[in-house]
Formats: C-alpha cells, sequence, structure tokens
C-alpha cells in the first residue's frame, strides 16, 4: 500500500502515490519525464485525474468523503469506491467491450486506477446535445444490461451466491439511501436541492408535487427499489454515465451498484433518452434542424426483443414505463 | 461457554451443560434433586429437551449438522440455531405476548434455552385435527404478525438498519434454499421427498405437475421469495409452529427467518388454516359432526382490516390467495 491512511490526493502528491505503486508505476513505462497530469473530476461526487505518459494512461478516481458538487456539508461516505471497484470488476468480467479496466484498488486510499478513455470518448450526454448519431449506442447498451443484469440475477445464479453478494452490497447503504432521497422523494416535494426555471416551470414543479396518484405509485417503485434485490444493477445508468465515440461504449461511475431491480438501470436509461429526444427542438438551428432524433429511434428498435425479454422478468421497468407514457400523452393533450 | 466445541447432547451431558452455565442453573433455583429431562423433538430438524425442576423450566432445543427426519444424508447447516435465537429475541421484543422468551443462547452449540410452554399447550394442528375452537387464535395471531412484519419493514425502520439486517439473515440462506426446493420446486414435479395417498390422489399430483399456468405463477412467487427483503418474517409459519392454549398463542421454531416477503407467512398461515378447514369432514364422528369449523371462519372476521391493510403492501399475498381461491373454486366445479 503506497499510503497508511487515507488523503485526499493533489498533482504532487499523486505522482508520489504513483511512484510507490507498481502496477501504475509500470502502465507508464516507469518514465515520469513527459508525464502529464490533468484533474477532471466535472461530476457531482469524486476527484478524477487524468495521468498520461509517453508510454501509457490511465486514469486515478478518489472519493472524497462527501458529495463534491455540494460540498463537506453534505458527508457522504468515501466507501462507495470500494463498491465502484467490486462492481466495474463484476461487470467487467461479465462485458468487457463496455467496461473500462480496472488496474488498481486501494481501499485506504478509495482510489481507483482504471483505463482512461482516451479521445475522442466524450461524456453521451454531451454528444446528444450536439445532435451526434451513436449508430452502434443502442446495441452496446443492450449488450451491456443484458449481460451485466441477467449474468447477476437469480435467473443465471445459485442462491449462495445471490444472498454472499446481496449481503456486501447492503454495506453500500449511504448511496442508495441518496437514490432514495433525491430520485423517489425529493422531486414530488418541497426540498432544499430540487430546482428548475422559474418562473416558467414553477406550474408543472407544482404539478407533480400536487399529483397524489403519482406520488402513490413512486412510493410503490420506490418499495421495490429498496426491498427487491434482483442483479447487481449499475445504479446510476444516465448518459452522463457513458463515454462514447461512434464506434466505442463505455459505462463508468457504478458507485451507486447494489443488489437492486433491473428496471432501475433500463428505466434510467430510457428515460434520459426521452429527455434527450424532447430537448432536441431547443438545439435546433439553421445548420441542423434536429429532425432526425435518430439515437431513441434506433434504439426502439434494435433493442425491442431484450426489452421485451426484460419486461418479462421485470415489472418495476413497466411500472416505470408507463408512467413515462402517460406523463408523456397527459403533455401532450395538455 | 459451558463447553468450547460442538457436540450433540444427550440425558447425561445436557445436565452438565445446564450445571455449567449460570443462568440456566439459576432457573431450577440450583437444585437438581427432582430433575425431569424428556427429549420431545416431534418437529422435522432438531432436538427438543423439555427440563423440569422444582423451582423452574425451560426448554433447550439443539440443531444438529442435518436434517433430522431425513437424517445425515441431507446435511443441513447448524447455524440455523442462530438465526432462530436471533429472530426469536427480534419478534419477541416486538410482541413478548406471542413469543416464547429466550433464556441463553450458545453458538458454538447450537443451543437455545428458552421458556417452556406448559401443558395444556398443544401444537396448533393437533388442536385443530382434535376439533377444538381456539376464540382468540385469529385475534393473537393478527397481533403477532402485524408487529412482526410491520415493525422490521421499511414502513418502520430506516434503510440502515434494515439493509443491516437484511444482510445479515442472508447468511440464513440455507433454510431459504431448503425452502425454495420443498415449497416452490418439488411439488411441482417427480422428487424424492414428495409423498401423497397413492393411489387415490395420483391424478391430482399430475394434474399439479401438469398445470403450466401455475408453474408460471409460482415461479413469480419464487423470484418474490427469492429477491424481495421485505420484512423480517417467520419463514415457516404454518400451524406445527405454533403452541396454543384457548388464552394463549405462542409462535415457535423460526429458523427460517429471513427478510422476506410479509406475504410468505400470511399466506402460509391461511393456508394452513384452509387445510384444516376442508380435513374437517374427515374428522367427524357421532359425537361432534365438525360443522362448526369455527377458527377460520373467526379468523376472517376478526382480521378482516388486518388483511386488507397488509393486502396493500403486499401483492405477494395477493398473488397467494388468488391462486388458493382459483383452485378452490376449481375444484368445486370439477
Amino acid at each position: 500500500m503506497a499510503f497508511s491512511e487515507f488523503r485526499p490526493l493533489a498533482e504532487k502528491s499523486l505522482i508520489e502515490y504513483i511512484k510507490a505503486t507498481p502496477v501504475l508505476y509500470n502502465k507508464l513505462g516507469n518514465n515520469f519525464d513527459d508525464l502529464k497530469i490533468k484533474e477532471v473530476g466535472d461530476g457531482n461526487l469524486n476527484f478524477v485525474f487524468i495521468v498520461v505518459g509517453s508510454a501509457g494512461s490511465f486514469v486515478i478516481k478518489q472519493a472524497l468523503p462527501y458529495i463534491r458538487c455540494i460540498g463537506e456539508s453534505w458527508p457522504m461516505t468515501k466507501e462507495r469506491a470500494y463498491f465502484e471497484a467490486v462492481a466495474l470488476k463484476a461487470h467487467g468480467q461479465l462485458c468487457p467491450e463496455h467496461v473500462p479496466e480496472v488496474y488498481h484498488f486501494d481501499r485506504t486510499m478509495s482510489l481507483i486506477g482504471m483505463r482512461y478513455l482516451e479521445p475522442p470518448h466524450i461524456i453521451l450526454r454531451k454528444g446528444l446535445i450536439a445532435g451526434i448519431q451513436y449508430p452502434h449506442l443502442a446495441e452496446h447498451i443492450s449488450d451491456y444490461m443484458s449481460k451485466t443484469l441477467f449474468y447477476t440475477s437469480l435467473l443465471y445464479r445459485t442462491t449462495t451466491e445471490h444472498k454472499r453478494d446481496v449481503a456486501e452490497f447492503c454495506g453500500n447503504v449511504e448511496l442508495c439511501r441518496l437514490t432514495e432521497q433525491v430520485v423517489f422523494s425529493d422531486p414530488y416535494k418541497v426540498s432544499q436541492y430540487n430546482h428548475w426555471t422559474s418562473p416558467y416551470l414553477d406550474q408543472d414543479a407544482e404539478a407533480v408535487r400536487e399529483d397524489n396518484v403519482l406520488k402513490l405509485e413512486i412510493a410503490e417503485l420506490k418499495s421495490k427499489f429498496c426491498e427487491r434485490a434482483q442483479a447487481l444493477i449499475h445504479g446510476d445508468l444516465h448518459t452522463g454515465s457513458v463515454m462514447v465515440t461512434s464506434n466505442s461504449t463505455q459505462v463508468i461511475d457504478p458507485e451507486f451498484a447494489f443488489y437492486g431491480p433491473m428496471g432501475f438501470d433500463v428505466g434510467a436509461f430510457i428515460g434520459n433518452l426521452f429527455l434527450a429526444y424532447f430537448a432536441q427542438d431547443g438545439h435546433a438551428d439553421l445548420v441542423d434542424d434536429r429532425k432526425v432524433r435518430s439515437s431513441l429511434v434506433r434504439f426502439s428498435f434494435s433493442t425491442y426483443l431484450f426489452l421485451f425479454l426484460l419486461l418479462l422478468v421485470s415489472d418495476f421497468l413497466f411500472h416505470h414505463l408507463c408512467f413515462m407514457c402517460l406523463s408523456y400523452f397527459k403533455a401532450m393533450h395538455s
């Protein structure tokens, strides 16, 4: 172990850390002369350093004991790095094509050393906003979801393996609680971290808060999220957790991973595609009228069979989609 | 600890054990002169000794590393005694009126020392077969189920408490696997330990094995049993796990306890009452025509509200009851 107790790394201490860690040291061909280090953590939670040398590269991701985008006022266990590393390795074994390789994990330092997803990889959300079409995205994500969800579920594994891993991921309780709060509770009431474009969307936000039928359905979904240990889900599978090029799709950041309902991953991803789809009009300009909206359309066709099979095993997804469609048609007719 | 490693107890070694265990020793008023010990384990799994002295009494239950009614050919972890003791204490704290007190637990010896349910307590199943009516049974069992299920569920507890205890009871995996096999798989196929009154019920048994719609529904229930960590359920709540007098109802033997769907307890108990109800004709004689069948009727009325509330939170129960009714009406019309 490089350091005997936890400390947040900065550029200088990171070099010290790498020099004391053979697996990382070797990745760089033992050459520190033209090393480039860049802190790029634009996410909500962690610090991320890109480390590039002449012979090789990697990313160092370190969890701090609070939520980065809020600050030290919202403490959050740095043990999440442990569960992220375990999930990356488990999902990586099942689907190495779409999960970046983990080179190194240090539990004391809450630190993961992993493959650097080199340019032109960008965050999928940014690509969708820029109107880029990803012809392999649907196939890749379907492949990722079906492999990671099916092979970690009781459809494939024994009860003994399942209960052992369910018990382990019960330890990721703080991240589960965060999802319970920010996905299943806060949006449906007045709460500190909600935000929307005010005053234009005030009425819409209020309509959500006043819709008791919706809230009852959400409570049912929340109970499934908390209780149904169906598969090792990613737990935060929005378009900000996927990096893409036209040929490559890489799923990152599974620190919210735990044994939960499969439909939570599938629903989150499709939900994000819906958002991207309806946001296209707002991004239209003279050069691109954004009428193609092809990501979603392609997604719908190529994954039909996959989704149908998932529907059979996941009534959670079914509920999720029903409500999205309901909300959509409501919006269309109001 | 009385003994430093596991050994199955017999009458003589039991006395030795008690003498070395103050909490048990004291229960007997330190008087061994007129001690009576009787092995009464008529259950499927364990050895049970009743220990009665002039000043006090208790029961010693010891788990052996196999299933008693089958023999050493079916090994079964003796760690089940640990989960039974934890469940007895947890449920006993929530509902002391209907759960016998645990005086002593020894994990090394897989041994529980607990309240002796003195005569006229008998196993409820024997009472129902004898045609005895239990006017307080419905109220008592409803009280037991609502307290133990509600207060161990997320309807009452925090996510942190819930995940901690779910993880612990994942350790009781062997007993869960046994239920999966003997409740959710074996009855629907040809298997070694099935038995029925042959040849009279051969056709009925075959009809169950051939009913694919039923088997699909059972598979869905099995998946909920395996995946839905809703509350700390008893896990084996048939009428053989309840001891009664006309005024007392005591639930024993929760070695199958784990975090599962509430409806499994409720459905198992109601299912057993249905069996008892339809068996009454077979027990009728000149003295008692068994037409009253009052246990079930009283149960239905006094627990209506309780069941209704449970239905709201437990679609498992709903499925279970639907299928029982379906099977019942099928049987009535065939």
